[in-house]
């Protein structure tokens, strides 16, 4: 008789955007005219950029031909895209990584998920108080997050606060953990960690000996020279720090699906055993070998391009796009009169509700007085509630039609 | 501090070509005019069929412009895909599946390794005793395998004897299991089940409440009428079975990723808590939802091509050709007085070593004296020992050119 993984019972059900979409569609019932504008999800609009199509159309053209058509890739990824992440991402800001400390994936969703396979269910993680649902949802999966209580917060997870008054800057931990999930920029408040507040982080890691899941997908937003692109440009987070990437939001991959992760040899864990310390990189291998088998060539090919120079000027333009977008909304938002975080180094904007209304309660407000769905904040953790997140990944017309409804409203 | 998943240390090293390569590669340095023909891998050596290709340049045009540019797609795949799957691989053998019964992948074997992530990992696994590593690795990885013993075998799987005696046909296990993988057409084997020798596994799983996981990878290679093509063409199996399914073989997708699951929603396993009966379609949703992001649109688009009446037309050749490379290989080995199975209902054609010679033995007799490299049954489970896996899947000429070595070829 097969037994399931108890802990899947334990999750809630995916919401993040049906009960969006319930709301807004209810909304239509009543009022069909209504043009509604949504800022509630996180795809992007523009198309792939003209390098972009013209590498995916070249590959496509090899895969036509016995000559040059390709088999099974190796699963960490082709060299070719593998240096060029190296050279461009990296080695520009003084980062040194080997060839097989880098494996391309499928998104970074994904690798950010099953990372915690190869590490022990004993470990005490912390997370965010607000973050990707993901980190915690696959800890659950996991058996690291124990049970779920009535505030929606587990109790083997440790909490990081992030507050308003420290502009979502978070605390270290009063507690002992062993691995920390950081996203910077952050999703959902828009917010970056500059050098010397992420260093605080690094030290804290290889002091208390703590691994960190740096989460950087939305890294090509960075405006401010102090914020860090990188966590390897500390000093010695290679000892402590796996980095995930996404080119989801730089380069429009959402529906091409790529993103990288870095294991760098440096960094190790322990064996329960016996203590003796163990190389996450071979571990993260050898997870690659058995349960992925690469990511297509074609789209590898897709990403290598971005890396031309014609393909960073592309690239950069898709990102200076949204982040004129999100500048437009931050700067609207405040001219209202509400308090806004993000949007500067970041796709996203976040901001505060008024007079202590509930995330849900505001979303009501955004989507009947000005016919826009956003976020609720609560659902990246309990401290976002009072909070909504928008993003600026949509069109321009779309944005300055938001920009010119808020203009025009008392919220 | 961080612990590592201890598991990862008592998986061998994974070795599947190293060894082969390096054998081959040392036998170069010694005789550099050999022209060594590898047969013992399972890439494809066609090019993708040009309906196929079409439907990628069409796809990634679409890409290029904002009003066909598609972003995050369904997790669970794509319906104008899912419905061609519905239709031409089941309801053509009445066979009949929802649309949410099937879900698309980036290729079957990471579906099959994560498959375990929803089940508890006190189940008991079995396999046959020749079999793909993924089964018996991602067990090893998800805490069900126990210990390796020093015949290869661990101590918490149970293995299911398949021998020459039978055609390789598995016999029923006599120890209670709760999850049996069966891989038919099999690899390494490339023997096949009929209709009434599935029946017995459905029955046998339906009356002890075991799940069967089914890898029918190779499907699209079944000549024999009297073998089904999916197990729900056996009474019962919707209760019973989750299958799997690879575009990678049919129709070249190795290098461009994509396969299927269908979870039916018949099918339960049971809560450990408590004995609750869940459903896995829900589970295996759930896990999708959390951990996976879809399959890349043009990807999809390319799949769906090969439903149309041109692209299937061009599957078969594909599968045709293979089959026909796959005959002439059986009939060179039996010309020579070889005990040869598979190559019939397979891509794959499994010989026995004369004179009770070893896997590794007879591989480097076929590597010294044809200069041929195939796969070492030994690879496969310590069952396979004394038996050479060889791939059809190469260019018509290689296989000729081997063809007419094996006819000098005294083993």
């Amino acid at each position: 008789m097969a037994l399931i993984n108890d802990n899947f019972l334990k999750l809630p059900e995916n919401s993040y955007f049906p009960d969006i979409t319930k709301k807004a569609n209810a909304y239509k019932v009543v009022h069909p005219l209504a043009k509604i504008i949504n800022l509630g999800n996180s795809d992007v609009s523009l198309p792939l950029s003209s390098e972009v199509i013209s590498a995916m159309l070249k590959a496509t053209e090899e895969m036509s031909q016995a000559v040059s058509f390709k088999g099974y890739g190796p699963e960490q990824g082709y060299r070719f895209l593998i240096d060029k992440i190296i050279k461009f991402d990296y080695e520009s800001r003084k980062v040194y990584l080997e060839p097989d400390e880098v494996f391309i994936s499928n998104g970074s969703k994904s690798d950010i998920a099953n990372f915690g396979e190869i590490l022990s269910k004993d470990n005490r993680i912390a997370v965010m108080d607000l973050a990707f649902p993901v980190y915690v949802d696959s800890n659950v999966i996991g058996c690291r997050a124990g049970e779920p209580g009535s505030d929606g917060r587990w109790n083997n997870i440790v909490y990081i606060p992030c507050t308003s008054e420290t502009n979502f800057v978070p605390e270290l931990p009063s507690q002992k953990v062993d691995i920390v999930y950081l996203c910077f920029p952050n999703n959902p408040t828009g917010t970056a960690l500059n050098k010397s507040q992420l260093k605080v982080w690094v030290d804290y890691a290889i002091k208390n000996n703590v691994l960190i899941f740096f989460d950087a997908a939305y890294e090509a937003f960075i405006t401010d020279p102090n914020v860090p692109h990188s966590i390897y440009e500390i000093k010695g987070a290679k000892k402590v720090a796996v980095e995930f990437k996404s080119f989801s939001k730089s380069a429009g991959f959402t529906g091409a699906r790529c993103g990288y992760t870095v294991v760098p040899k440096e960094l190790i864990a322990f064996s329960k055993m016996d203590g003796t310390p163990v190389m996450l990189n071979g571990l993260w291998k050898r997870r690659q070998l058995t349960k992925f088998n690469g990511t297509p060539y074609i789209i590898q090919k897709a990403v290598e391009a971005i890396y031309s120079p014609k393909g960073r000027e592309e690239v950069n333009e898709l990102v200076e796009y949204y982040k004129t977008n999100a500048r437009y909304l931050r700067e609207a938002l405040e001219s209202v009169g509400l308090k806004v975080f993000g949007g500067v180094n970041s796709p996203f904007v976040w901001f505060k509700a008024p007079e202590g209304l509930s995330s849900w309660k505001m979303f009501d407000r955004l989507l009947y007085e000005v016919n826009v769905t956003g976020t609720p904040g609560v659902k990246f953790g309990p401290g976002g509630d009072g909070y909504i997140r928008l993003s600026a990944l949509n069109d321009r017309n779309e944005i300055l039609e938001v920009v010119e409804r808020f203009s025009k409203w008392k919220p």
